[in-house]
């Protein structure tokens, strides 16, 4: 199934431009090319070829488990006995972590336990002390890495212990060799972008002119993202790894949104919501409302409609960077309700606005083979994408709607024909 | 509908990272970052900000108008002539369009028809001739420009002449307004980005060892395709500006199609075919077969299976630059069958192979706006996508299945509730 | 997964209608046919002859108007005088409706106000009072027709006062005349079937032994529905029109659901819900969640996933008369929120569960034409089916895709294939 | 858009079955009522109640078995000699399945292979010889017993030797016990209804006034179909089971197909072509094509139009019975062309006509469990409709979407909403 063709000399050279850039040819005709405009010119490195390095070696590892799973229990004692002991690095968990009754029952554990460094999620700040992260469990445990780190990420190794995971490419067992390749900077990287969330509140609005401004700058000083519900205090950003959705929430009656890009009106929305996703969300809950798959190298935004009530309204994917801006209708009966990656879930109400645009910031998840590879093996087995011997049914109605010309059928065939 | 929001300082401030480029931010956490490869490097411009300037000024304007159709003959002779006279351009049109017995008995074309410089295609190499196109008339004489030039493509300006195309986003009235406008400069472009492809016969690939190899490179010196069916002569590249389609062709039998991408078998296709299209071709044949819709500018491609006989084959959408290369299945009871924008129609043989990049040529399309708001009035001009008053039953609909809370009805609710 | 469940005498008893399907042949070949049981044999009338007739001239009236909408007022008002002062006919409104301030101050009303014989949604009973129903403004007037009587519904006539929509196809000009020719029996009748519902509560369950048990017959005595949420009460039916839904209503967490058919354990949802619709509400909700459109005649039953966290799971449509049973999953994390034709909102907990089949009191709706040309007439006038003009973009794709060969581009084709 | 055809009689008389649907209840109100129309009033028996009986014990069972297929030997072998020796039938064999080298080596088979009737599929007419068919190895046995019985089709009863058809429930294993219990009249049927279609030529129906007309009534005498080419004969009907497929076949322009339904003009589609299923072919062709799932007892025919060039163009399902009428649009540059069951393809030129009705003889499907739970099984079966560890890394991404509010991140929600 995923046999490897040798590429031939011939082949490798056909390759004439990189992946998912724009063009590198700026001369159209004899006369014609693009205005230059030093301001807007950028030196970017080919994302095909993005490889892990490490500026100096890599000493504090973060840990991350799936919660409530006693399945992973085991495998996380494992790795954080041999991070310290083998590796001599310094191990952080969120303290809840080491709170866990089965944990502390765990006497193999007991003896590292003291060693681990601790932190209090939501109250220390995580900025500059992390160098590289390991992940346990599920895609959840990337997207809390995510949530953790909101501005620069250090490079995530993220493991699967059931099944292969859209987010989560290794596989634990001889996770020795795979740490180490990794510490020693082998590793591809896909860059996974994150989309940046704000909500203008109204009231908040009509006091900004008084108020700093740079609450709406990328980063804030705290690292940790405080978006909250009053009117008064500002609000900041939040990165979300998967999609940020607006639905109707509780309230019965349709949503009815209204969708601007660049700060132009493109359309308005009526149905159960709309979902803005990143290409990492495009396999999450986009594909449940009828998204095509984008690979999370491609620079783009997708929009979204959950059940909307035009026929006509499909999905759309827009290049990354653009702005999108979100609000209730004026003609709206209702609220809307907005959530990211899942939560902190709060309303939207008439005159609020919803920003979304591309974060400079993406998530560097490590790569087990390369960002093709790892794409398509999960979408295989998370979706069932290439399945071969799913088909059989189908392989047989093939036989049926395209001729089923079967030896006993041509006879008769061609006596109907005369 | 297309109301233009203010964008407050705060909010231009607010853009952190250029349209559809990869991430600008190279480092993660205190030690790890994306190893630095001179090779891999390369400057590019912010593709939204992508204008026209011209180097010297343009002097040969080759005009493209629809055949067959005779609503085009008078704004082509206003437009050649206006081109001529007031302009002082060299105008170049393709010969078999001065055939045209409508256009012979037009007495106002007899005076200027001699000063056109003609040209056959297919025959005549425009490479390095043409400094700007016009085209009048469709979304086809776009395509049949892109099919022209098969390496770099002069600035296209493209009109159309009922109601807005896809492609062709210039409306007639006060032409002249607006082509001085845009020789001037003034324009905005979209870089539609074209797909190389080539078909690899069995044949030629077994002899290939004692023959040239250069055929394969992007450019070929005659700058006309030459795709052949015969097995002796090696096959050149042909770009395509919409989409290459493989289908089973007049086979009653449904095809079994190997879809290979960078080398590494993805999945295998059965169904009535397999579209690869570039982001413009998103709004062609692959909306029909189910596509989400893609922004020209969002440096992808696109891979829509047409019928699939598995419930769970989604379009997917991978960076651009990537190379797919399309067999028939060894195991496939039959052939399948290669069009070009819908073009150049041949059989794809077992052993055969088609191979598919984004080329480096890009068809430079000039705005009329700009690329969001060009693409968002097309899409709902020609997918009535944005169009509230189609809306109407179904937002009755969405009265009655989000409450229909209507008075009389509350009360029977409050009785029912008791 | 196939557990089969008792079915409780209760249950069985709970079917009241057949299958319903119909091949009139019930030999095949010289031996086999079909096993004659009489208790299971029907007389039907061709559903495609079904017309109106009146068993004696219809007295009693009920015109039902959009509420919370200016512009009906005029036409109501219209409509009561003439069947009072021409007709007359005894008027029937909602009593709610005459409160309305606007009809107060209305001078021609008043004089016929008196006249009208009012009810109070709710507390009146209606049942055998009413022999004709006149519905004004929009689909909800017919949803409102239905939820008012719960067994037997007279002929319901229903008007547009805008555009065309799926239940009213009727236009109001001329009103006299074809009111008239109705009343006279000259019209077609549409038999819209109704879902019939009925949550049935664990801790009702739990002491139905002691309780009566024909709370669970199609027909109850009061003729107005009364579902409730305590728990001591047995639940009653509830016959909706369009769709009944189960979703995860304000719960972040998706729902997952368990789907029986006759008994029979079909399959566990995944995803934001579940629609359950007859053909009528296949062009409402379900049409948004991707259902196919299905005629008002044909006997079926559709069910509908909303946003399935499976891409296996297509909309399926099975035949009327089958009785389903959802529950929530004993494993899932939440429970879900169940809605009759966007109303009667309530929480459907662990052990609950509602059962849904076919009614056997349809809503005869007299058609304006005929079944078939009505049904085409509002896909046309609401969805856009089969607006010509609508496509001349796809048109022009079509030349595209299809061949484009345009003369210029033929000629270039024959030196391509050289 | 709207125009409404003349039926001339001949078309009039072509209906000979009703729409089916089938309220029991033909009273409306204290005065309304469905006008009785004997005529049009028929008996019934609740299909959900279907069962086989034998009107006395069948002799003669036919044995159809995949063709080309070496695994179906075995089996065949086994119970034809089973059939024959302990059953005492007379087993009927078209006379190619004889002269299969393989079964002519089998030694076994040659005690018992002169004691099997054969016949010539296209000579020898089967109407009244056969009792009973047995299938043996995939759908397409079913769709060539059709085949073979376009008019009264015997009890069917279809193994399928690999896994589970749409069309074949049985296994093979114990197939005695099996066949014996059939045998004895312990069965459940499903009527499949089949769709009975003719090309109705231009140049014919110009000839037609001098011709006899009884070659458009539903039996033609010969019992094989006979459909033609030559435009001086009469066509005759074909009856297929799963579906009719219009497309445009080899040309690479699109189709242009005008529909008309009970003479009245419904849409003009434009695409790659148009389905008109059964149910049971809902799940074969019309699926890959975006259909729902229709239940084979649903009376009802499926329209799908394939890559529509409409987004709002979904597939339709009509009341069984109904009379389509599908020709190539005056103004379509193109023809089309018609296959049946995936066989007898022919072009439909400009001026012919595809008429398609219901027929009165379905294939009486034998079921193994009963019409439920059989067609669930095949669902689950054939396209993995309700498998749960399939959805695992669904289950993940609910998890996500839906809250992901792990122990851990309930901490920082907190946090994050002070």
């Amino acid at each position: 199934m995923n046999e490897k063709e040798e590429l031939t000399p011939l082949e490798q050279d056909w390759r004439t431009r990189s992946l998912n850039a724009p063009s590198p040819v700026q001369q159209f005709g004899p006369c014609g090319r693009i205005m230059k405009n030093s301001a807007m010119v950028m030196q970017i490195q080919d994302p095909a070829s993005q490889r892990l390095t490490w500026y100096k070696p890599p000493l504090a590892v973060l840990v991350i488990k799936k919660v409530r799973d006693s399945t992973v229990l085991s495998p996380f004692v494992q790795l954080v006995e041999w991070l310290i002991q083998e590796k001599h690095m310094v191990v952080w968990v969120e303290s809840a972590v080491l709170d866990d009754p089965l944990l502390i029952q765990d006497k193999k554990f007991q003896n590292i336990k003291d060693k681990c460094v601790t932190f209090k999620d939501g109250r220390d700040d995580l900025t500059d002390r992390i160098d590289f992260i390991i992940c346990l469990g599920g895609d959840g445990t990337l997207l809390y890495a995510s949530l953790l780190f909101q501005q620069s990420v250090p490079p995530v190794m993220a493991f699967h212990l059931g099944s292969l995971g859209f987010l989560t490419p290794f596989q634990f067992q001889n996770f020795q060799d795979q740490v180490t390749n990794v510490l020693e900077g082998h590793a591809a990287l896909t860059l996974r972008s994150r989309l940046r969330c704000i909500i203008v509140r109204k009231n908040y609005k009509d006091h900004k002119n008084d108020s700093d401004r740079n609450d709406l700058a990328e980063c804030d000083s705290s690292g940790v993202n405080s978006i909250n519900n009053s009117n008064a205090l500002p609000s900041t950003n939040i990165l979300v790894l998967n999609e940020v959705v607006i639905d109707r929430g509780p309230s019965p009656y349709l949503s009815n949104i209204d969708l601007f890009l660049d700060g132009r009106h493109i359309t308005s929305v009526q149905g159960d919501g709309l979902i803005v996703s990143s290409p990492s969300g495009s396999t999450a809950y986009a594909l449940a409302a009828g998204a095509s798959m984008v690979h999370p190298s491609v620079p783009a935004i997708m929009i979204t409609p959950i059940c909307p009530h035009s026929l006509s309204f499909r999905p759309i994917v827009v290049p990354a960077g653009v702005e999108l801006k979100i609000s209730i209708s004026p003609d709206s009966r209702n609220t809307s309700w907005v959530s990211f990656d899942g939560r902190n879930r709060q309303e939207l109400l008439h005159g609020d606005s919803l920003r979304v645009t591309t974060s400079i910031y993406p998530v560097p998840s490590i790569c087990s083979q390369d960002q093709i590879s790892d794409w398509f093996d999960s979408l295989a087995e998370c979706l069932h994408w290439n399945v071969r011997k799913r088909q059989k049914c189908l392989d047989e109605l093939s036989d049926l709607t395209g001729s089923g010309s079967e030896d006993t059928l041509d006879e008769l065939d061609s006596v109907n024909q005369i």
